[in-house]
């Protein structure tokens, strides 16, 4: 069998399509850099000489700075374009800006915007695999990856394990991901949020709901926080962060509904006090928060990897 | 002969005060990087240990990401500093600003600055090689230089051809800078465009000026459309854009006028629907647009590197 | 002896705490690299694979620059957080965002950020060496260094000179840094300004304080002038521009009462016609502003090269 059938995709522009053996060879890839990154010298050049351009139409710093340092340590020639000094500004279409991109010859592109779409819009006018950092409310799939990394890291396999994504799950393209991520899986995964923050598309995607808090952590092996994009509500979804916390935000006394030894994830950046209580968050054994943000490197150093192998000739995936 | 007489000029301001033999070498040597740009590894490294520090004042996407593309795949270590970021705001001058990257130890300065001259004033003071990446209404000289590559690519040379320039000349260093290049070369240039939006000093150049659009394209070999500056203008130039599109945009029909394999060019970013339908700007054969935009990293990379001979002490341009 | 005693802290955080033979090794360790920096090659790649992360809360174009430049001529992997960008603005804690830098496995981090004691507050949470690169009106230690090696680069020494500080003293970092690291080195040290821009912060670190100009500048060797910051100010502690000057400028009647030969310094960006006047600051023998910067990225590259030492298992530092 060509090596290329293990991962037959040019772009990864969501979890959405990609099969369960798929996913866990993204996952497997990732180990080597994992071990990579713990090491003081943390580099490899096999992207040497390749074009990455992060084009980032909106913006975000830790994704942005995961990728950079990702392409930099397999030893890519990196370029950031940020939105705030785009085109875009002097009224240049987003496939234009696209095209531009193309014809300086870019070999792998790593797209967020803003809008539902706009990445896969990007990747079928394009020439190089194309990396979704997140689109809208659509998918992250980086981010559902580095979750599911994280939690066999620490729970050694995905398999079997209830999980319970919590919060605003209307506005997060991360939940979106992750359902789809973990229930391939083979993790039972339950919503749990209040009914203006659950879409009914994730109800359609065959998820339990819970608009309990309680009832929605107990017996939970990962507890998996979302943000509350408050930067991105404009209407009366939340009364207010202080009621928002009182009745969702993870305090000890409602983690102590999951299991004894549940895992704490969040993706990041906190709003402490508001879906997270500080000392969840800085639990030493129950929060895996920090270990998110390493695995994060690691998977998409191995998505940039695994994409550009083709173009790079790699044997087996020419 | 000394091979550094092939071009003699530490600085690269603008296509005036260079020979037409000058402006060939240029071309000529970045014939090597369009091929480098098309593999999968472009890398070469005789700018490694140098210092390249892309100065924009003028906040510009597409050009300083070609610049910091071009720096890197040629080896060196490359700055950016954006004017947002600058200590411009905090009361510096620019010959200040200028003599701090200097003391940096910069082996190349790329400058780019709204005000017209701006970019000979820095180069006046400092001690390494400087690059005019577009200075107020005065030159931009590689953006000229990819032009006639981009021309020579599609046509097999600039001599003799008839070049219709068309559209806010007024405001367009991009302008000014082709018609010297192309004059240089041999061509036949025309300015078309609005007579609010043509200069008298461009009358002086030595070039047609019409400003009927269909006689000024009649016959053309290069359709080149300006970007209408938008943000510049803050007169009455023009009614509205959509009165702009209807008398001065290039539709299919305009476009009959010139030759049956005119090319279209266009600097970049576009406004669609306002100097060019979309139907023209991509048009598969008779656009080059995106064409240009891959000549541009060579053109830079080209100069990037003839610039830096006599410090990098390749043989005979010591 | 293990030469890891020459240096024995992990962090950089302010010249406070640092035995004068530990300040003088960073001296001594910068002069390398004033020397590779004079070449055109100037490329070192002890810090190769090592990732360092400059995160700038506070905006600094020549300090970020600077700390770039350095890193990436000794061949790390530079990347750049801007505060602008941050998710600072989504509500993130300052120690989160530190620990998810730490979790993408930083090997050096760079910090500026406008309150006292954040960079500490940081470097406490952090598994790396960190770097202050400037924290409120606390410290701008490789200020102070850079400093000090450009007045042993005029004067031979440091030791025994009489160095003036004047201007606004209770805004300045800087001048904490200099006081402590000029008289650690056996400068006299005197500090020259208005009554209300000198804090009794200073009087009591034992330097002499003038609020007589000329007085103050009488037989001194070095004149180290510093920038009004405008921007910090919001209250009344300077009538005017215009009258700053004519107090608190250095002009050349004053620069007179300095003994002949005295140095003229400023950590830039300069206020012309503010704090200095302009044939002060471009005076070619006295000033040595210029060469300041040049020291600066000197400093900072010995910096990074001493802190990383014990992780990179050089041989005595491990």
């Amino acid at each position: 069998m060509s090596d290329a059938l293990l991962f037959p995709h040019r772009d990864l522009l969501g979890i959405a399509g990609l099969q369960p053996h798929e996913i866990m060879f993204l996952l497997d890839q990732a180990e080597q850099w994992v071990s990579l990154n713990r090491a003081t010298e943390k580099r490899d050049d096999r992207l040497h000489g390749l074009t990455l351009i992060n084009a980032f139409f909106e913006n975000s710093t830790r994704t942005l700075l995961s990728f950079e340092i990702a392409g930099k340590r397999l030893g890519a020639d990196v370029v950031n374009m940020h939105a705030a000094q785009s085109s875009v500004k002097k009224g240049e279409t987003l496939i234009d800006t696209a095209m531009t991109l193309n014809a300086m010859r870019a070999d792998v592109m790593v797209i967020r915007h803003a809008s539902s779409g706009a990445v896969r819009l990007i990747a079928d006018k394009v020439d190089c695999p194309v990396l979704n950092a997140g689109d809208g409310r659509h998918e992250h799939p980086t981010q559902a990856l580095l979750d599911a990394l994280t939690i066999r890291h620490r729970k050694g396999t995905v398999h079997g394990l209830t999980v319970a994504i919590c919060g605003d799950v209307l506005h997060s393209r991360v939940a979106r991901s992750n359902i789809l991520c973990l229930t391939s899986l083979g993790a039972d995964v339950r919503v749990v949020g209040p009914p203006t923050l659950i879409s009914a598309e994730v109800e359609r995607m065959g998820v339990k709901t819970f608009t309990d808090f309680n009832a929605g952590l107990d017996g939970a092996d990962v507890v998996m926080m979302l943000r509350l994009q408050t930067e991105r509500m404009t209407g009366g979804f939340v009364p207010s962060l202080r009621e928002y916390h009182q009745f969702w935000g993870l305090t000890p006394e409602r983690l102590a509904r999951a299991k004894p030894d549940a895992l704490v994830m969040h993706p990041g950046p906190m709003n402490r006090g508001v879906e997270i209580a500080s000392s969840v968050a800085d639990h030493p054994e129950r929060s895996a928060i920090t270990e998110q943000v390493e695995m994060g490197v690691a998977v998409r150093m191995a998505c940039l990897d695994v994409l550009t192998r083709r173009r790079r000739g790699v044997e087996g995936w020419e």
